[in-house]
């Protein structure tokens, strides 16, 4: 998680701004819509759109700069339904300090993790932000379904997977990573029902259960890619395969896809992107 | 293929209401952007432009019923790009007879097989058009690079896979369904770039190559669930693994996965569609 808002949460974008915000942005903007961030040299900017476009759920796209070069002006792709108009941004966003740690990236290797990116930037620089589903855990949680990460104050559990992204351009090689959040069993069908209108930021999830992990290539729950390990007991069921009460892993889409996917691009330049999990 | 076209081709659609069309529109309507046909009852209208937007490679939505019961009159979803307004669609346009053959489900089994949709049509029924692949084989004829099954005069196949669509409500259980064009090696990077920008008919190629069938879950190039089954030689080169001047499968998403979507979900009523590949 990054760019701490896209519509409000002025307060919280300030406080990323002059890095007084504590690293970890999950439940900090409830109701507002989370983003994140990544920043292109301008001659991939159409193919990392064409990605987007043919990968939402993952890859939701939110906005852009208005032009190469443009931080703090951007252009909404958000909009409520596909034949609506796009949601008009709040004005006060800059992408260059609104996220309290980035990611630099050159010829595909990372360099650097920086404040802010005053230092890298370049006049062809073009930001995309990215849906990010921190935005429905509010929502989770006033059904009284919070996420387990939330209520332990860890980070989000999140995994590389084998189903491949829908190819664009020369982003030809993504696959989706994902978020993991357990449940009960019984309580997966109303936590899908939730998220399901959170269509800019993932929405319901791809897969859950056991069956469905191993459908997404993940083979060890304990070992995610990113984030913290998930614990493996809970207040109220055991998070292991074929116990009573069963707690069992629901996955939904993650920003971190898009990154992951211009990272194995092999892109020439300089590549910044917000850091995972923050 | 069925609505023949969506911002023209009044004389495609013309002949297919009085059915006087060939039963095959593939290359009828060059330049033109060519359609698939869904028709729902309103109760699962939501989940299944939840499922388009989730997946609009395969799914890519163009238009819908402007209200339940309306076969005449279309809201479009179809636009240029992400922050654009959606093109206007003709005004000359009729779900009930604009396609030369329809298919009638029950309670999600095939019941018939018939030429219009007067007798099974209901106030409550939401008609969607998909995008066709179609639209582009124009494109591709033009730069001498002609699908093999229109210089054939045959049917494109059409393959059930095991890749899963990011699951919408009801429409829990549906995966890709992909058409495949055989072409040279050497020649799947222009054609991947010439249909790239056909974003709303599918775009570039989701896979290719012997490996890329493998990954969509293919076992056997010639046995395709649907369409005419491709010709194991060529003028060019011989189309089986590991030749010489090796002539490869290309996928695309298909317009039948939405349909094939729909049967999975085990809907109750009266579902209508076009028939595959015509």
């Amino acid at each position: 998680m990054s760019i701490a808002t896209v519509q409000a949460g002025l307060a919280i974008r300030l406080a990323s701004r002059t890095k007084a915000l504590q690293p970890q942005t999950s439940g900090l903007a409830p109701s507002h819509l989370q983003a994140n961030l990544i920043v292109l040299p301008q001659r991939y900017a159409s193919d990392f759109r064409l990605l987007c476009q043919r990968n939402p759920v993952p890859c939701p796209l939110l906005a852009e700069s208005s032009s190469p070069g443009a931080f703090t002006s951007l252009i909404s792709h958000l909009r409520p339904t596909p034949s609506s108009s796009p949601i008009p941004l709040t004005s006060d966003i800059d992408l260059r300090h609104d996220t309290s740690k980035y990611l630099i990236y050159r010829d595909s290797r990372l360099i650097e993790e920086v404040l802010d990116l005053e230092s890298h930037r370049q006049s062809d620089h073009v930001g995309f932000l990215i849906g990010c589903s921190y935005s429905f855990e509010d929502a989770l949680a006033s059904a009284g379904l919070p996420p387990r990460h939330t209520t332990l104050g860890r980070h989000v559990s999140m995994y590389r997977t084998k189903l491949p992204l829908c190819p664009a351009g020369v982003f030809s090689r993504g696959t989706y990573v994902v978020s993991m959040r357990p449940y009960l069993v019984e309580d997966v069908e109303k936590v899908s029902d939730i998220t399901r209108r959170y269509v800019a930021t993932h929405g319901e999830p791809i897969a859950w259960g056991w069956e469905g992990m191993r459908r997404l290539g993940i083979e060890d729950i304990s070992t995610p890619e990113w984030g913290d390990v998930p614990l493996t007991e809970d207040v109220k069921g055991v998070f292991a395969e074929g116990v009573e009460g069963e707690v069992v892993p629901v996955f939904w889409g993650c920003g971190v896809t898009p990154q992951e996917a211009v990272m194995r691009a092999g892109l020439d330049g300089t590549v910044m992107g917000h850091a995972p999990g923050i």
